[in-house]
């Protein structure tokens, strides 16, 4: 079977250390550049390349073949055939970013008949495995009873149970993969008033989430992630953070909400959102990306990076109460690329959310408690701007090159021309 | 003091018997078409009289004045210019509609010396008190501690205990004017990120909450209103439904969300917000409004009428489930009169309300079920809508003439210039 | 071909007849209620009648099969599989509604090799065709050139070119089914920031459309669509009615806008940009649905039917202004049957079109002028609410059954099973 | 008349200058940094820097004063009472920054006895005037017809007489006080359907700006500024800039579209709309704020610094195509200060403009152009965000202080404690 070769693999990590050496004065003059900022705001930069490097990301198995719309999806060459493809596609971003070790699945479209070589592979590109995905919004081949009117929230009590052990099954392969959380995100809702009876259906809804929180394996947290619309257009059962709230406190502590940035009404304040269920003790994590519109799945920091430096201050204020000094969260990744490599695409979110990341550490917390105590909006707001423009760059390079990534992960994966190259084996390969 | 005079009141109340009698053949063919078109439902039309007559809805203090915006206020001829005349002006809908019989107060706007007689005079004008509102959102005239930066979560902890005192004094206001409830609505919020701490923020809401919660006379109940934006522009403290449960959650029993219509975001399906506060058994009541971009307090139903049904089909679904008769849920209604006649708008509105409410209970639910049950979208809109366009207004005739309110209210009141008429009266009191 | 047998066709014709004698007492009573109605309001029923009776609307060739979203497609049976099947379909929505005798097809989608022998076969059932519609959307098959950056508005002149070309093919193709108008919607945009220019993009939309016009066949109109969002997530080029609007004017008195009232941001009020386009003389004609969220394509009337009814007040208005005494716009259909049956949905669909037409052909104009004049908003509430209530169902029937349609077209539908019937002929023929 | 004094405005110059000396090493490495960064895109700073430093602001009148919501107003002290002081609070602004030498007046609310002395006065100041706007959304002292339902657009003709009589006041004031522009916003529009109709009242508007136009000054440009609601809940005449584009073009050259950030629904693009004004030669200038749900007039870049980034980049990129060396639009401040200090929040406003312009004359528009070309939406955004995060403050510093201003305004003004200074000057001359 020839995917499970490793050798372009090492022939990658080969270029990177070549790479690394030519980095040169350009690199030296950022990091500089940025150790000295930080120094200048009485910080340790030492202390904050340590978090830095601490900084994990899941990547999304079903990123990486071409999104689309219900208009047409744009295929693109090279473009992943199965999921041990997507896994090696997913340990180019790793291996050229150093913080994206971990990949989440989606069952049954990531089913494999053997789970354990998937996880040797993914374990030989340095890879393990996140949060895995249930897809009870869509049916598949053979399956025999549909979703079309709703899956663990349906009416009909042989759907929900259909549905409910489509979800044990997501379970227990994803012991075999190695992962620790499942997350169910669904569909189920109506697209007319009276299609769907609201009580009802929230009801069906935790009734069906108890079944799964009772086989959800030791060590397990269950993710639910909620959405106010799409695929349904006038109803969706759990509609927002109050609904996945609600079900989490009826399920028990292994039950934590997910915060899609995407799955919110127009102008929603998100970070606000973030900061209530960390306080609440009930979020779980995160699908990243940005978004305009709707669900729009776009690269997280492309439409408003200053609304996501403002999520990341939440998470980072969070972590500093709890004297934590690593992210407690789970942080994944959940884009269409619909017109991006999504590999490219991948990796410049990475940059995006460690600068994010990076520039919440920043943040001077005391200075902006004492404005928020005093009233003064003017200097709250010259505080988070201050952080949100450091010139971070060359610290995100150094924590990178230091795991033996790319300095410059974009350039460095056009420069290798790794695409027409992927294309190429590919075709060999296929 | 010559506004204590009911004269006036005893002489509409026999314009209207002699307006009665004439009410005449359109009004009999309307009631009967109104009454055929139920018994083809295969229900009592007795029965949805009766518990039409048993619907109550309370009229605000604050809307018999001219409403307006940031910009500018038009007054009217004839405007209340206290609690008085404010109230006098509620018992002309009441009179008119014999359905609003009970106002709701706002502290200290409607603070008066001798609350006794207040209550008095209101008796004799046929009307009771609801819940008494609280104004933490602007700066009372001598008042120390100021507003600007919060009330109940301020970071300002003699701030937060002022505006505490300020919630007791208005409890015990109630009191003595017969309200049961408290409405809790702040502007608390920040307009800018970085301005107010999240968490902190909504640590001292709960922390101020639970002070007054503590001295809630008994009987009572606490009411939390949720608005997502305005007059805070960035982040609001009790933002969404989400919030306003878990605080309530976090009180016990006798705290309750309230639901004002206008407070959502763009696209929220508030029939859904609905139904989920009424199955997790946090639903206290409603302020009634319409509106089409923010709080626009516009009249019930004026831009979305079927929604406005809905929302009543939520109401009388859980009505009957729960197998009470009459609603169980507070019906305020909160509205902005900029350019209306109050009185007339609030004549218009509490038609508008029994007309969904009477719709709502005209919906075949046993159909409704069967369709749900069965995928069917189609028949489910059918259900809906064939109760949405039932001919109801005869029997909306019949309830309001039974309790010696006008067949027509606004035609009514427009006919025997009732306006010109106060005006005329205000003038030479005044 | 067995797609070419009527059979069925005149069998279901036959039925209808029968079905017409039967329609019965209840029939009468809701006719005669509808008539007195209209008497009552110094109107001539018979005028109604007539003017209902020349109502028309646009089936779209590609609501007949199952729509979906990104996520996935429900498919259900006896799906058509081609365009011949697809006219079969509407010929069924036409004969039981007599209001939608023309398709509009979508090209190259409804290509076929002998279109003469579709326009004979359409003819046979009853149909002509509408406005033929252009997917420059998606890459079609052994497509060249990719339309994934754009296509009419692409950087790249050659797709431009090969996007003109695709456009002059529909109208030819348009010719030979005896289209007279042509739509261009486009979802030419970008997802990012920076990836398309906006000026730039617009001249190669205005250009392209240039060359498109130049070649406009005689007697033809060429309709602009415009939209916010989707399948781009950042930036359309045609992005509103002012966008659209601005490349009417440039391009002559042949091109006019077409409003889909879906492709709208949120809290549009469509009514309004209807009538200013009507104004300024470049309304060309609708895409009817209904969404809450975005271009949701729901069942019109669905979610807001009052909106629905105030757009067809606007075009009522503005025929009476014009002394037209039938609708001078293309009235088209363009939902997505996500979860209904399309057959079923365009009946019920024809159903609240025709009495939202109905309804505001009763709109009181001189009364309602009147409020205007005076300032008198309670008032012109008063008139539009009362048409909007107005039982017009007996007289909707009435027109239906003196086409040979059914008093109850998805009652009959279902009573028949006509879908049954449907899905074992096309199991058989297919 | 003591507001005519300038010593505290010649002794603030001489503090400016005394601070100015002692700026220091790390405004040097600052500057440096900026330098350097320039130097190394390939660009000249000292061409940069005398870009920026023709960048000019107009500060509004109105915003020297607390602004509110409907529900309150937070005074504050040493607020202005009259124009003379507000003027005096703008020569502040522009003192520290250096590029606000313009006051925009709103008429009647700045009506002085005696423009000349106001506009010697503001001559010492170092000020001049920018456009004029004009008040017909509140009825003023004395006023004999109301605006309540509409002013330029009113179905009443004498109203509208009344308005238009009201603009050519303005227009005359205007030129007394040295104004080139007028700016017509108006709040006409109507809060419910059927209340105004969209034909006439559109009609009524062109009509009158027809009126106005006529008697437009010479060398004066007429400012149309859209908004889509607020104070008008249901429908506003001018709702959007296809709206004022329309009536622009009716016009006749003279007449240009006004941008108010905040004037705009849900999502929408906004610098494709500056974009498309652009290219159809109508945009005439802006009113710069920020905004998350409505019109919410927040200080600019606090909520989204990156769209104004991308707003000035449509403007640099316009200045580019037309060879233009300074912009050639009118770039107003249009914001309410509900809780800042308002000197504070325009000194914060200023510096915000300058650098989000400075930033957009960095983008690198070869690179930019190419990534256009070839549908690389991944290289647009490393152009984009380069800029957008360049280290520029050094040389907004430099431009200031070369103006005689602060190298951190706000910084400044708070290091001489002004506001404090300020109200104790006005308590004594009050």
């Amino acid at each position: 079977m020839q995917v499970m070769r490793v050798d372009w693999y090492l022939e990658l990590k080969g270029a990177l250390e070549k790479e690394a050496v030519r980095s040169g004065a350009e690199f030296i003059r950022q990091y500089k550049l940025a150790r000295g900022h930080i120094k200048s705001l009485g910080m340790s930069a030492d202390e904050i390349e340590k978090q830095l490097a601490s900084l994990k990301l899941a990547l999304p198995s079903w990123a990486f073949g071409a999104g689309g719309t219900r208009f047409f999806r744009f295929p693109f060459p090279g473009e992943p055939s199965d999921i041990f493809e997507k896994i090696q596609d997913a340990s180019v971003v790793n291996l050229l970013t150093g913080m994206a070790p971990r990949v989440a699945l989606h069952y049954p479209w990531d089913l494999t008949s053997d789970p354990a070589s998937l996880r040797k592979y993914a374990g030989k590109l340095g890879l393990g495995f996140d949060a895995i995905n249930v897809n009870t919004f869509q049916d598949h081949p053979e399956q025999e009873l549909s979703y079309k009117f709703g899956s663990l929230c349906s009416s009909d009590p042989l759907v929900r149970k259909h549905a409910v052990e489509l979800v044990l099954e997501t379970m227990d392969y994803g012991k075999k993969t190695g992962s620790k959380d499942v997350i169910v995100w669904l569909g189920d809702g109506s697209n007319y008033p009276g299609q769907m009876h609201f009580r009802k259906s929230f009801d069906h809804y935790l009734e069906s989430l108890h079944k799964i929180y009772k086989h959800l394996p030791s060590g397990w947290t269950l993710f639910l992630e909620y959405k106010p619309f799409e695929p349904s257009f006038y109803y969706t059962v759990n509609f927002d953070w109050g609904c996945a709230y609600a079900a989490a406190c009826s399920l028990g502590k292994k039950a934590m909400v997910l915060v899609d940035l995407g799955h919110h009404l127009p102008g929603a304040n998100v970070e606000a959102i973030v900061a209530r269920l960390l306080q609440l003790d009930k979020l779980g994590g995160f699908h990243f990306n940005d978004s305009k519109y709707g669900d729009d799945d776009l690269t997280a920091g492309s439409i408003s990076p200053y609304r996501l430096f403002l999520i990341m201050n939440e998470i980072v204020d969070a972590q500093i109460e709890r004297k934590a000094n690593k992210p407690f969260l789970s942080l994944m990744i959940d884009q269409s690329h619909n017109i991006k490599d999504p590999i490219e695409d991948l990796l410049q979110t990475c940059e995006e959310l460690a600068a994010a990341y990076c520039k919440a550490l920043l943040v001077d917390r005391e200075a902006l408690c004492k404005a928020q105590k005093h009233g003064d909006p003017v200097a709250a707001e010259r505080v988070l701007k201050a952080a949100f423009y450091a010139p971070v760059s060359g610290l995100l390079s150094k924590v990178r090159l230091d795991k033996g990534g790319a300095r410059d992960p974009v350039g460095f994966y056009r420069k290798i021309k790794y695409r027409e190259k992927l294309t190429d084996r590919r075709k060999k390969e296929g």
